[in-house]
């Protein structure tokens, strides 16, 4: 087919913007020396909090590093659910109601591909969604990356950060069930639509992940941040596929910046969706300690208030008082915090910080339903955590960057 | 992915009509005896010339022969005007105002591909037609042949006749066109459909016509045919099209059964479309008896009114009348007609058949807008032409088998 005259992005003329096009992206001038978010990302959960970290801090370079867990291929098309639910809800797209998908969607090719025969009828692929699938596989098939194509598609929406793609390399979450026919593993979108969450799942499966490589630029983006954020998304299916890709964990443990979490567990239950049914599969409870738990401490537990030895690690000097944590790490490059490098350390519960553990956490965000909530080796703070509106969810995020000492 | 449940068409699950599953396929019971029709076809004048065959033989055993020469990958999907044309016509979903797409059809992905700045904006890519493409694209992406996939997308349509391909094989009408950037080749659809033919087309060429097989049950549909029958479709790009397919002509020529052309051009013009620019490329002027003598007597011109000697094919003894015209052929494996094999020959003018000429055509169906106009070594007939509506149509395609005695 020869190449059409006049569009952007069709035929030989195909036009992708790199990483450095995208309009927050490192390269920007003028962006030097703001202070550098990096948060990982499911869907719904996580993107309503990046709301808020995009509307405490305007000026910040954001970078999500996103799930691609739940990414599916149906009707030969490539479907990404978390990196679109993130493009969209920050690029002002998405249902609000919904909180997936497009506002003002219709679902007529849906409609016809059943009149077709054509399943699966649990997944809800709409027409304005549609096309972006198209031209997500159009450009897959074509040879570019995960990486280049949801650049390629951010050039639309603008979302005022950069996503990433966890991986280019496809990983695909599968769910074993015990069905009727016996045991067999579905995919996560069919265990989660199609079944709801109801049939118990056996194990939870990141199909791929220990082939996958860390996107390019996601390794940076943890490096180089001034602090992590873990948003309220599911630990398992969201946050734990990220966990899943080889190097991301260690890179997470690795970081000079603070890591902090918010949990997406209230007293007891999930704020939205079914992570309870995730966690059961893991044996974890769905409470806020057990979760943070999970997630596990960074650093051994304190040696107690004041006492041991300082670490070797840098620390960040939080100026918004004690409730900073220290984001030691003897693999820290260098501080690109607020604050410079203090000469004490602000860490956990103000007492030395130990070894690596293989956890994730410096900070813990609970809601003020789960007062009292303890993580060893993370310090716990509790706020009210449902992201009723944008300034509640401001609210959340500043509380995790005080945590933090940004 | 692994196979979802319930849907016929997904997965692994993948069901596919065969051929013989077609409710006009051969195979059927009870069809044993009913006139074999076969007919070549375009899209919207094809169409609808082929409803008034259903209609006018409600019995008879029909297969099509579609072009595929206008097929397109767009955004990556295979789409098939001619044939999905002649499937919505006949299956009750065509749009009756345009003549082309669904009915009550939606622009919404079309729409959003363009908001991602993605072409060609001269496709009028409806969300209901869009569903037929992601259907056969997949199926084709699977290893179906492009008959199997027509085979199962009319399982649902049910258009009372066989719908076949030309070939499996892909062959894409390209078209030389000078623009201020020079000489170039554009696909058919961007030359027809975004230049609106109005760039003269320096040359038409059946790309990969050359290598392209017959698909199955093509060759076998015009040898075993009681009459072949071609619509006023577009003599270049549609029939021509089909033509270029090599064994095509051949069968043509070879076949036992009359075959019987409807002038597309009527009074100079054409019904519809642009066919006068498609003729000018191939130097043919746009009147009847231009493009009757453009596909050409299947036989060379009689020797004279009952004069010479008696051709050694068989003769089909036509019951309505002198406008009968013999399927004359050296290779006729035995009459299908509805009448006997006669004693004496009803051909042309009374004479006697000639020798093979490359020819395609025994009679030729022209408006009487056109009486007078002759072919030479064709049977031509003038009578009312314009399918406005379906009786009219019914009253065309009776001359038209009156013209072949069936």
């Amino acid at each position: 087919m020869p190449a059409a005259a006049g569009p952007a992005v069709t035929g030989d003329g195909m036009r992708i913007g790199s990483n450095g096009d995208t309009v927050t992206g490192r390269e920007c001038a003028g962006r030097e020396g703001a202070v550098r978010i990096t948060a990982l990302a499911g869907g719904i959960g996580g993107s309503r909090f990046l709301l808020g970290v995009r509307a405490a801090l305007p000026d910040a370079d954001i970078t999500v590093i996103g799930n691609t867990g739940d990414d599916i291929t149906l009707h030969g098309l490539r479907i990404c659910p978390d990196l679109d639910t993130v493009m969209y809800t920050l690029g002002g797209g998405i249902s609000t109601e919904r909180g997936w998908g497009r506002e003002a969607e219709t679902f007529t090719v849906a409609e016809e591909l059943a009149a077709y025969g054509v399943g699966p009828a649990w997944f809800g692929l709409g027409d304005r969604d549609l096309a972006t699938h198209l031209v997500r596989t159009r450009m897959l098939d074509a040879g570019y990356s995960l990486t280049d194509v949801t650049a390629a598609l951010c050039r639309r929406w603008q979302p005022g950060l950069r996503l990433l793609p966890m991986s280019d390399d496809r990983v695909e979450t599968h769910v074993v069930v015990d069905t009727d026919q016996g045991r067999r593993a579905v995919h996560f979108q069919e265990w989660w639509l199609g079944m709801r969450a109801a049939t118990p799942a056996q194990e939870i499966i990141s199909l791929g992940a220990e082939r996958a490589r860390p996107a390019p630029g996601v390794l940076d983006a943890l490096a180089d941040a001034d602090v992590v954020l873990l948003p309220p998304s599911n630990p398992v299916v969201s946050i734990g596929s990220i966990l899943a890709v080889p190097g991301l964990r260690a890179a997470l443990a690795a970081t000079p910046a603070p890591v902090i979490g918010v949990s997406p567990i209230i007293g007891g239950a999930p704020v939205r969706g079914m992570a309870d049914a995730c966690l059961r599969a893991i044996g974890v409870a769905t409470t806020a300690a057990a979760v943070g738990a999970h997630y596990g401490a960074r650093r051994t537990p304190a040696t107690g208030e004041g006492g041991g030895e300082a670490g070797t690690g840098e620390t960040i000097d939080g100026t918004a008082g004690s409730d900073a944590i220290g984001g030691a790490s003897g693999a820290g490059a260098g501080s690109h915090g607020a604050g410079g490098a203090g000469a004490g350390s602000h860490g956990a519960g103000g007492g030395t910080a130990g070894a690596d553990t293989g956890g994730i956490l410096d900070g813990w965000l609970v809601d003020t339903a789960d007062t009292g909530a303890q993580v060893p080796g993370v310090t716990v703070k509790a706020r009210p955590l449902l992201m009723t509106d944008i300034d509640a969810t401001i609210g959340i995020v500043r509380a995790a960057l005080e945590l933090a000492g940004v």
